[in-house]
């Protein structure tokens, strides 16, 4: 038995872009992806993802050099997660509404050869590199629209850029034979999960992490054949939990949204007649508190939901409309959803508060996952199952990232030798297996679907001379999910004190906008722990009963419009 | 990028052992294993497959010894397929048809610790056991009956059994922590693709492969969550094709059958509400040619089939039953099915003539086998895409067996440091990217789902003095698909020449009843080339030909016959 060992046709490196060939093969005359007037078929899809590679590899791009992609939910950000990596590139997903200053942090970490710039970002990306040192070498910028169409009546007003995406289109060679991974170890993509701070996080995913996601994904949603999957979750965001890739897999049509209203989701699912959507929170709000009423669907439309489980009454009302919703947890380390809550059959007999309490647990591991468990932070020891004990989820499973690009310090803080991935939030494993998070160690804060950091938050507000101390916490918001909500105190003897506007203005210079706080509460002093620790959970219980009145509406309009501000 | 390298987290052994315990959380209470009187809840199947891992252990069983078992398909050969492994062996499942000469072969070569034996195959075993060379060690005998209740009513008539499968149950412990594979590469299971020839070939998959077939097949069949899947398809085929873990995976019932026909499985079927079963085309053939009508189901069963694709008359009266049939192709060395015939909707609008010939090709790779190639046997270079040069079929995939036991030689044959895989199968490519398989390099017959190697077959006859030359060639079967069709030329000056039912009493003898040729035909001389090669595709068009007048009939007797002649 000990002979056997692995050899090239069995150890041959597990990788999702295998899946972009076999799609052309099988589905070849489907729909692979269809935005505004355009429709193209996995054989169009095969075609353009094989130009954009080789046309990367004539560009230069190398074997395990960062390429770079700002733009929304188009088919150019979809095809890259294919094209990318089949140039031998790792593909890096910007964020569109990082601030100039993040990007620009951003864009030196990761050393990028090369950014593909959505043309309505470019003022962005162009303020961006002007806050580059001056001998940093630039990435090469390509220019990406809508679609092939767009360019003829488009003139960039830039000598900036390099060439189209479209153009590399063209000129690419379709028979390109496109670059496999030399180990299954190799990096694919490189995910930022902030940038405030000096030190950012850059996820780094393998082709096989990227592999096992995009299977664990499909078999733990039970994803058919041929499902119409609408984009409303980012796909900067986890490369959009690996349903980039899984799409591939299964025949996917992606119905890509640039911007989106509740309306504009509703028409597309009637238009599209989606099957299948991923989407943040707050997405659901939207599409659950609509002014007309849309009807209900005549077909189920699954929808599968991420960070806090949505609350009783929106997933009533999102169920009455025919959404059948899911919801699960995964962190941009784990590429994406490892925890779900698997719902059983017989829970429906329950009453709808005891519904409620098993439907606000996070759930179980999903297949991907080799090993889940609870551990007592001090011992190391697995925690009691008895939904009480609070300990930090701790995570081990060919999902997890290969590390933090640049940080070994910070990768083996979260991966060290005793073989689990740390996740730095803390939860309870109830009698049943089911596990819970009860707080996030890390302070996140999840505002409309985007992570916020706490400590980052707080970083700048220090930076307001007239602040003595501060501590931001998540506010519950009926729109958003979550807000920042900051606590503030002042310095001893100033002469002028500042508002509650100064603060925030402050702010909104030095931070993307979704980061802001939306309420500064002033105190006389903080409350603190015997050792000076900040006591959060305190501060957290006043944030919630801070008035909330007529945010609803306000909200709606700030998210459109914040939403919207870029494109 | 170069600095990430894989750690203890992220780098834990794929093995689809992890899957029971997530089962028994998510699915606890929801059936396992119906089987007569029985029923198991995923539950119990976590807890007996602990206790009997912890049984095996407590017995010496050590990580990478060989346990075998030879049983039809009921609670206990599914339970080892965790159980097994789970205490650090590798499982070994017989072939409950073969004979005791073979099994004796078997069990020298696999050296197997343990012997889990189906009370009515004791005799069987025990005959086996008889021609193990004198002071080989013997492997330690279990009984194993159809369930727990049923030892209640059992004194086995034998000392040879060291204890009961219920005993190891019983005494077992159901907090035994499972031995997890040290390394991914870890064999799990041992399958022989044959064994009447002195060289049995002993093939050995690992946790990693089989945790990819077993995703593969979940994805490429589609299966939701619950299913209800009926086994027909013996689990000592290939483990199931993958489907004895991925039951686990989604939280099937696996409703076993000792034995079956026909109108026995259409009961099951409604019984239970069947969604999903694999079965050999012969069982298509059953459950399509019943002397009454059993209407039609009021709910679609999925079945997929292995080996040639259905006749279209078989396929057509399948489907207006309310089947849905897919079919693929796989070998015992690629786990389970790695082609399958992926069927494009708009294809249902074509003739029936080009239905058929679309639905007569294998099809494409599943998402499980990262790369397949048809390539020229000479030049070792892929043939052309043009549906008519044959070439080899070969395969890369983390699916592939580590390799054969005990035969480094045939390993490096079939797997050598090209990084393909050689199936021994000539196929053709078609322009569409669906393979076609064109004829068995290996000469294999499939009867009732058995594969025949006509070369074993020929190596008997050969062992009767009176035969000159023989050759074995497949013939078409209304009901088993193939048979062995046997051409022979007699030696010269014979005083006595003997007939076609001594020839076959002569072969009854000396191997199992399924590979025994149903004809003989004699002949002056075999047809062959220039270079004295025994032209094997004449004789198959000869094959052809011959009479099967009143066979159907006969072969549905025999049929029965056979697959209850030891249960």
């Amino acid at each position: 038995m000990d002979q056997l060992k692995p050899k090239p046709a069995n150890s041959v490196p597990l990788t999702p872009l295998s899946l972009l060939e076999r799609a052309a093969t099988i589905y070849g005359e489907c729909p692979s992806i269809v935005y505004k007037a355009t429709t193209y078929t996995w054989s169009h899809t095969h075609d353009r993802c094989l130009r954009i590679a080789s046309s990367l590899a004539t560009l230069g791009i190398r074997h395990g050099d960062v390429v770079s992609v700002i733009a929304p939910n188009i088919p150019a950000a979809y095809e890259l997660h294919f094209a990318a990596p089949m140039s031998g590139a790792v593909l890096n997903n910007i964020n569109i509404r990082l601030d100039p200053r993040t990007i620009s942090i951003l864009l030196r970490h990761s050393e990028s050869k090369l950014l593909f710039v959505y043309h309505q970002l470019s003022p962005l990306v162009l303020q961006a590199m002007s806050l580059l040192p001056p001998h940093h070498p630039r990435p090469l910028l390509v220019l990406v629209t809508d679609n092939e169409y767009d360019y003829d009546h488009f003139t960039p007003n830039s000598e900036e850029f390099h060439t189209t995406y479209e153009n590399m289109v063209r000129n690419g060679d379709p028979e390109f034979q496109w670059i496999r991974p030399k180990s299954e170890w190799d990096p694919i993509v490189l995910n930022y999960t902030s940038g405030t701070t000096s030190s950012p996080k850059g996820v780094v995913h393998c082709h096989r992490g990227s592999f096992i996601t995009t299977m664990d994904a499909l078999v733990d949603w039970s994803v058919p054949k041929n499902p119409v999957y609408l984009w409303t979750l980012p796909m900067f965001h986890s490369n959009g939990w690996g349903f980039t890739w899984g799409m591939a897999a299964v025949g996917g049509a992606n119905i890509c949204l640039k911007k989106f209203d509740g309306a504009t989701i509703h028409a597309a699912i009637r238009a599209h007649q989606v099957t299948h959507m991923c989407a943040a929170p707050i997405v659901l709000n939207m599409l659950t508190t609509l002014t007309s009423d849309p009807g209900p669907l005549s077909w189920p439309v699954h929808i599968l939901t991420g960070g806090s489980p949505p609350p009783a009454p929106v997933l009533l009302r999102a169920e009455s409309l025919g959404f059948v919703v899911g919801h699960g947890y995964g962190l941009t380390e784990t590429g994406g959803v490892i925890i779900s809550c698997a719902w059983k059959p017989h829970w429906n007999q329950f009453p709808a508060l005891e519904r409620a309490r098993l439907r606000a647990r996070q759930g179980v591991r999903t297949l991907g996952l080799t090993q889940i468990d609870i551990l007592n932070p001090i011992t190391g020891q697995p925690v009691s199952r008895d939904g009480k004990t609070v300990g930090e989820i701790v995570l081990r499973g060919g999902c997890i990232m290969l590390g933090y690009l640049k940080d070994p310090e910070g990768t083996s803080k979260c991966m060290g030798n005793d073989g689990w991935f740390k996740t730095g939030d803390l939860g309870v494993m109830h009698k049943d297996g089911y596990l819970e998070i009860k707080d996030r160690s890390k302070d996140i804060i999840i505002s409309g679907g985007e992570n916020i950091s706490s400590v980052e938050v707080e970083n700048v507000l220090y930076t307001f001379p007239a602040l003595n101390e501060v501590a931001v916490v998540a506010k519950p918001d009926d729109y958003w999910g979550e807000t920042p909500c900051a606590f503030v105190s002042l310095r001893k003897g100033l002469k002028e004190k500042p508002t509650e506007r100064d603060v925030i203005e402050h702010c909104r210079a030095k931070m993307p906008h979704y980061m802001v706080p939306k309420k500064v509460v002033f105190k006389d002093e903080l409350p603190k722990t015997s050792t000076g620790k900040i006591q959060k959970y305190l501060l957290r219980e006043v944030a919630k009963t801070l008035s909330s009145i007529g945010n609803a509406n306000t909200a709606t309009t700030t998210a459109t419009a914040s939403l919207a501000s870029r494109l």
